[in-house]
């Protein structure tokens, strides 16, 4: 999140924008990363389980994670404008759990949202917290294609260390920090 | 896997191969799907939490899911070349967990490994067994990358259904499969 911590309001949902996917688009991502037939191959893809092109699994959460990178970009961007500081986002961990609901098919229009459902003080790096995060991703007929749940860090604003968390702090500043990051 | 459900044996360890990371081909996937500063503008990503340009985390997935695909064509060629018949893959319903360890830097080399943890029949899909399997992702220097535990179908080829079962199974032949499966 591009807010600091402590103005992250659990719950509050994000639109992240829509994007439509063209049968050229899937093909496209598939050859370089997901050549199966039923991702490149429209005609070959009626005899799959499927019966039809459908989107790698890859394509649909990049594509997301493209809109939230954007989003991001446009709400820092009004926090700006509002004179005030943006926060600062540190890196992700990884992702919880992530669950393919429903194929994306050529023509489809896949709806992105993203909502913060919990956080917390972290206990391994002081002065950051620790966000847990929903994206969902919903067709034009309301069908959930996708959901993952991924962990984040986000920068304290109002943060007084004592000696020790300020030695950690010291540490941030390192450039060992993006290795203790993502342990 | 391309194997029949029978025939896998778990904890087997499948190299998939390896890929050299280019500062150009970090810099073109993350244009499309996630353009952080940090993975797009290697000047301006000296100054990030990174000291450096790092690939996007789900490019470093997308091109181990490549391998892993490429993988598995090989594999059903040597089965064919046997003159045993390969078994049938399905569909994953998701990822379980995906970690994030250390960061992909441009000219960086990563071996991809592939293994089936475990293996048991599926009680919502009749004749079809559960896969969860891992795959990880490890730098020239013997650094973790990545880890990702998955869930997978695969088809049982010894299946003497009972009529629930062939009932489901006429089901699975009916175009809501997909849907079905990825419930």
């Amino acid at each position: 999140m591009t807010r600091w911590f402590e103005d992250i309001v659990p719950n509050e949902i994000f639109e992240l924008g829509q994007h439509t996917f063209t049968a050229e688009e899937i093909a496209a991502f598939a050859q370089q990363y997901d050549p199966q037939y039923f991702h490149i191959d429209a005609d070959a893809a009626q005899h799959s389980h499927f019966n039809g092109q459908i989107a790698s699994g890859w394509h649909t959460v990049s594509m997301g994670h493209r809109l939230l990178v954007n989003a991001l970009d446009v709400e820092r961007e009004k926090i700006i404008a509002a004179g005030e500081e943006p926060g600062i986002t540190g890196p992700s961990p990884g992702v919880n759990k992530m669950e393919f609901k429903h194929p994306v098919r050529p023509g489809d229009t896949i709806a992105y949202s993203f909502t913060v459902t919990s956080k917390r003080p972290s206990k391994s790096l002081p002065g950051w917290g620790l966000l847990l995060q929903t994206v969902t991703a919903t067709n034009q007929n309301g069908d959930l294609v996708y959901r993952a749940e991924m962990a984040g860090f986000t920068k304290m604003r109002d943060f007084n260390p004592n000696l020790k968390q300020r030695i950690g702090m010291m540490l941030m500043n390192l450039p060992i920090l993006s290795k203790l990051l993502r342990r």
